[in-house]
């Protein structure tokens, strides 16, 4: 590296790992991608794992580290608690842990939990929301996060109010490659395609009020009797799931819309936002944990950030 | 055996294979049931899987067998076309495909189809649907017969007028024991209870237009946050999945509604029913499709069930 890195950042998930090197200005240096999620570094050891990555990208010994993610979760590295919503997303920011028995700093970021009637909780997606809201300047509106586990966030007044969670990307893996419908996706799980005719009827179905649960086996049917091809079918599939996603929230119309996702994710989902008429700004999701991070870090460290050459 | 069985009756299914030996009058002489399903005997070989079974029954090497379910699929022994709906369920008596090279007498019954903008299969399950009209001498209503992937046909005027498919087993099992839930529910995936308070209130939720998709996730959380149990988070997931089921039947208020199911699934729906304030009959899913397999042998090899002792 010609300039030296002042932080390191990890977004560590439950299947991914995603580590940054970057300058005090929050510009990346050196970027690794492995998948050392949370259940490969339980095995490997999570000191190990993240030593491993950093040596190989050249960082300094005493370099220190944010992490966001599954990590910090029960079964993670050390559990870093949840701050309740409502809640300011600064709150997350000095709730950070430091890792006992480290050469190096490590901090590992809380997530968010929500009691009461709806209880739900977040590792990661908060730290992506603070990445988003800080890029925006938001301060009202609903931001969608999807993914494996999809996260919606209502912000009012700056404050993160509450949130819900759709396993709609947990679910297109299990039905896609384990359920009856595996033969007639076959290997066309990736394929799921937005202009595919059949993602745009199934969205469509599901936002007329169809029924998630009564309609996914009609992919089956549709195999044997109208002889529908595996990416049909996936994109059908996709339709139907992002499609009941959608349909469970109630408040998106007088509401400002914000899209936080990268590559095919963002595609799909901003051509379901427009088949349902709902206006929405995108942030890249990988830029938004990335600037999240620094954040998180330079008010964590922010003497480092100060000697940045 | 004291008495001569007159007919082998099997529903074979992608998990299971149940054989019964009948006397003339449908009475049960001898009963089998094993895990060789489709995906079993296919490597097995159907022909040797069958005969392996009626020898340890003691069946007579001339004994005819009427066979329904998956073994009629294109991945299962022979395949069985479908009668397509709307249809008189007669139909499918005449349209039982005799095996080729066999001995003995063995046949299978076909399924049946919705073709056109909602297409549907079934197999297996048109002969309990016979059974049950045939038992409770019905015409008109809706049949709900509850499973891995639950059926619910609509009868007009003695025929099979439409049906559609919800694939409420298949889902329960994958996502008790493959997502992030199965850290919930553990081992507990048996014991969901109808009688327990978060299977009644994951059901009303449901039935009050709740997203299923939305709501899986609330299981983690409750585990985390509240403590929840692994038989109140199995219990959970099946009122969540039976709630979305019953409400994605759009006109059971005004119609007769009958329950094809027997034991655990007869208690959990009966009681869903209850809560959902709809009356309905039972009738037990074992005895209707044995009833209809009886009834399809007898018209097969009427002389046969003459020759009854």
């Amino acid at each position: 590296m010609s300039e030296m890195p002042v932080y390191a950042l990890s977004d560590w998930g439950t299947t991914r790992f995603r580590l940054w090197l970057v300058d005090g200005s929050g510009n990346v240096l050196g970027e690794k991608r492995a998948d050392d999620g949370l259940d490969v570094s339980r095995v490997k050891g999570f000191a190990s794992v993240l030593e491993g990555h950093l040596a190989s990208l050249g960082a300094p010994s005493n370099l220190p580290v944010a992490i966001c993610g599954m990590a910090g979760s029960r079964q993670g590295w050390v559990e870093a608690n949840y701050v309740q919503v409502p809640a300011d997303l600064n709150a997350i920011l000095v709730g950070a842990v430091k890792l006992p028995h480290m050469a190096r700093d490590v901090r590992i970021i809380p997530g968010l939990c929500q009691s009461g009637d709806g209880p739900n909780v977040m590792r990661g997606e908060e730290t992506q929301l603070l990445g988003a809201i800080l890029d925006r300047k938001l301060s009202n509106g609903i931001i969608a996060m999807p993914g494996t586990h999809s996260k919606w966030v209502t912000l009012e007044e700056g404050r993160a109010k509450s949130f819900g969670t759709y396993m709609t990307g947990e679910l297109y893996a299990l039905v896609s490659q384990q359920s009856i419908l595996r033969h007639s996706i076959q290997d066309a799980a990736d394929l799921a395609s937005p202009d595919h005719p059949e993602f745009v009827a199934a969205l469509k179905s599901m936002l007329a009020g169809g029924s998630l649960l009564g309609q996914l086996f009609g992919i089956r049917a549709a195999m044997l009797l109208n002889d529908l091809k595996p990416e049909g079918a996936a994109s059908r599939l996709s339709g139907l799931l992002i499609g009941a996603e959608i349909a469970g929230e109630k408040s998106l119309l007088n509401n400002r819309l914000v899209l936080v996702a990268s590559g095919a994710m963002a595609a799909l989902y901003g051509k379901a936002f427009d088949i349902a008429g709902l206006d929405f700004d995108l942030v890249d999701a990988d830029e938004a944990v990335r600037k999240g991070l620094f954040v998180a870090a330079s008010s964590i460290w922010p003497a480092a950030k100060g000697t940045s050459i």
